[in-house]
């Protein structure tokens, strides 16, 4: 693989992955939206299939990583460090990108989300927090904590793709990208509950960059005093299950 | 494949995709259905699994495209356009046929929509709109907004079909099909809360000419002002889809 | 397939297949079961995944029908209609025997489904009707529009499967048998509301003979004036199907 | 395989199933989690797309049991018993392991689990029974019928694991685990109501051991009353599935 269709493959995977991930929290959380409050497992799912749309898509272009914990954890299985760079600029692009476009897809709601008079003379409602659509915010914070939880969840990501000899990419396998997108299911229902699991320094990196500077109205912070955590923990968690392969498998 | 293969296919096929969506609308809008309220998770799979039922019965005899923006992008692609209109009329003829059994099968629901007497004295409960069960209306009316939304809805639904290698059809892979449709469930899950996701000119198009024709008791709008929106934004996003993966792939 | 191979693989196959669909539904409505009113989307996956368990496991032996419907399909398109009775007889043990494994698995659920004394001084809980859980109850009783119902929702069960080319049996194909449990959940979705979907004459009569026969306490009418219905309709459905398969396909 | 392989592929693989399974009990029970009280479909699916991470992980080196119950049914079918002690031993290490890992990812919302003061002058909240979060509790306390509900349960996991040919282990196919996953999701969502569906002593005994150890915050009770249940059931189920699948098959 080209230098040029890694970049492009991975601009365009990492941006469809971030237009359904950062859509479907837009989709649950905004005011104005068909999917209001309709809960955890629609944001699992959602990411999961974000996963399912953006890596088969880049598949053919760069084998469909989209994660720079996974290019790292395959780097420190096989040792290939030269592309690395290519793969993580171009998740890092495709991250910003894909924020972007779900803002667009979500542009008349972020627009509404202001102050909204109270119903029957009750107290007003404030405009709806917007960076959660975005980025990870942990619930309680706590940068030990926080770090423990986004690494064993990358881990439980990177680990079972290596262990599936995804290492080359997904290659034309259907049934590969179907398990890793469900994985990705399971560890948002199960493991998402202490900061969201951004297991993907990208996905949590771009995307903050991009409510930094755009003209979201009422945005609330961009939080960056704890944008390290999902970018450290989930290259710690990267790295380990390398290790962790190369002992046990 | 011949004409007639397509046409029959795309009709059969898009019927049975409308009779699983307009149906699971149905199902969660009226009263006395068992799955009323059930909630977004339910529509979404709903729909995607409509596209599973029906793209894979359709496969033997057209490919299953079942929408004029799949068959728009893959004659923007391939530069074959000369079976697309027997593709779209059978997809419009298979939607109007795939409302009307949605139709039937709620019968006696659609029926029974009427003024409901309040309970225990409180005020009198007024018929459920019909017109969701069968088109897409949007949260918010903003004719920009929602055509942005429609047309990267779009790509994301067309791009991924390209990039499978779909444009000959599903042939016998039952893998594929379920990859399509759980890529249909996420962009429902993710991108459907502005618009409701018509992300298909026919199946917007198609029931909102039979909801204007069926005799429903207090059918209330058929709302064609905003009908041109699900039939344009999806066309320009599987042209769009087309072009961007004969530049980047 | 020997009819002996053909009658246990039936029996073994539609057990599971109802011990997971009576136990769904078992495990949403009864006091006392930790998925209690956890909704539509439960029911839907429950049948489908049932289906996945049955037919999978009796693939070896029959091929996994599990359903006069889909038999009677296969018999109308192939012609073949010297084993239908083997099939059917197995499909009927088999769903009174799942229906009573069901019943043994929520046996204490069952035993505390008595009147529950008020809370705070409230009027007391009547004990929840069980035929639910064992048979289909429309939520309008209508004849002609229930019919309508189980025909076409039906027609959508056995069409697919003909276009699936299963009418040997699921064979080895995991896939195959994927699909046709995902196509079971859209069904339930998405034209579940009306009737709560029997779609298989043998699913809703076994258990209806169990549910009368079985000393279950405050248990409820077996409501035999509905019986014929969920038998009828899908049998015109699955005929219909193989019809409608023979001229098309 | 060596019995090196097989102890370390069934401890990581049973590590990764409990720390998604206890994972998601954790991720609905805890206070200050963003999955708290999203209900029975995320339980269910948690656990399932744990056996899909934790068996696909295992499959190249042991085969991916993870559970003595599936060990014992391939071991009274086969009739091949010497690796069975490598298989129970790694399984239960391994349980007790996944459940410290999802100790520690939910690490800052237990140390949180303490007495909240009540909202506007109400009550207070008491902390969160924690016992659910790692081993099963039955809803009605009644051996005998406890012990009906996992039997049951567990001839419905290994029965079609059996019939699906896997008694050699999962080997490379994506597809056999995929279904085998959704086969534990739909045990879960339909025969989980009564028990919290164990089928798997290694799933209930090892995380009860890692309870009655870690110093948790007010855990409450480790219920050893009840452990040999989720232990005892599931091995009579395992059994017996494998002799009806010797007789049947």
């Amino acid at each position: 693989m080209s230098n040029g269709d890694i970049f492009v493959g991975e601009v365009i995977g990492t941006a469809i992955l971030i237009l359904f991930g950062a859509g479907v929290c837009a989709a649950v959380t905004l005011r104005h939206s068909k999917a209001r409050a309709s809960g955890w497992i629609v944001i699992a799912f959602g990411w999961g299939f974000g996963v399912l749309a953006g890596a088969y898509t880049a598949a053919p272009l760069s084998g469909g990583q989209l994660n720079p914990a996974v290019t790292l954890g395959i780097a420190v299985d096989t040792g290939k460090w030269d592309k690395v760079w290519v793969y993580v600029l171009g998740q890092l692009v495709g991250a910003m990108l894909g924020a972007v476009l779900a803002y667009l897809v979500y542009l008349a709601q972020f627009q509404a989300n202001v102050r909204q008079p109270g119903a029957e003379g009750g107290a007003d409602e404030e405009p709806t927090p917007t960076l959660g659509i975005f980025s990870t915010i942990p619930e309680i914070r706590s940068p030990v904590a926080n770090l423990i939880t986004e690494t064993i969840a990358t881990v439980a990501l990177v680990l079972p793709i290596l262990a599936f000899g995804l290492t080359e990419g997904l290659g034309e396998s259907g049934t590969l990208v179907l398990i890793v997108s469900l994985l990705v299911v399971g560890i948002g229902l199960s493991l998402g509950g202490p900061t969201g699991y951004a297991i993907n320094p990208a996905r949590d990196l771009g995307p903050r960059v991009v409510h930094t500077l755009l003209p979201i109205p009422h945005k609330g912070t961009s939080d960056w005093g704890y944008a390290w955590i999902p970018v450290v923990g989930p290259l710690i968690g990267g790295a380990l299950a390398g290790l962790i392969y190369n002992v046990a498998f």
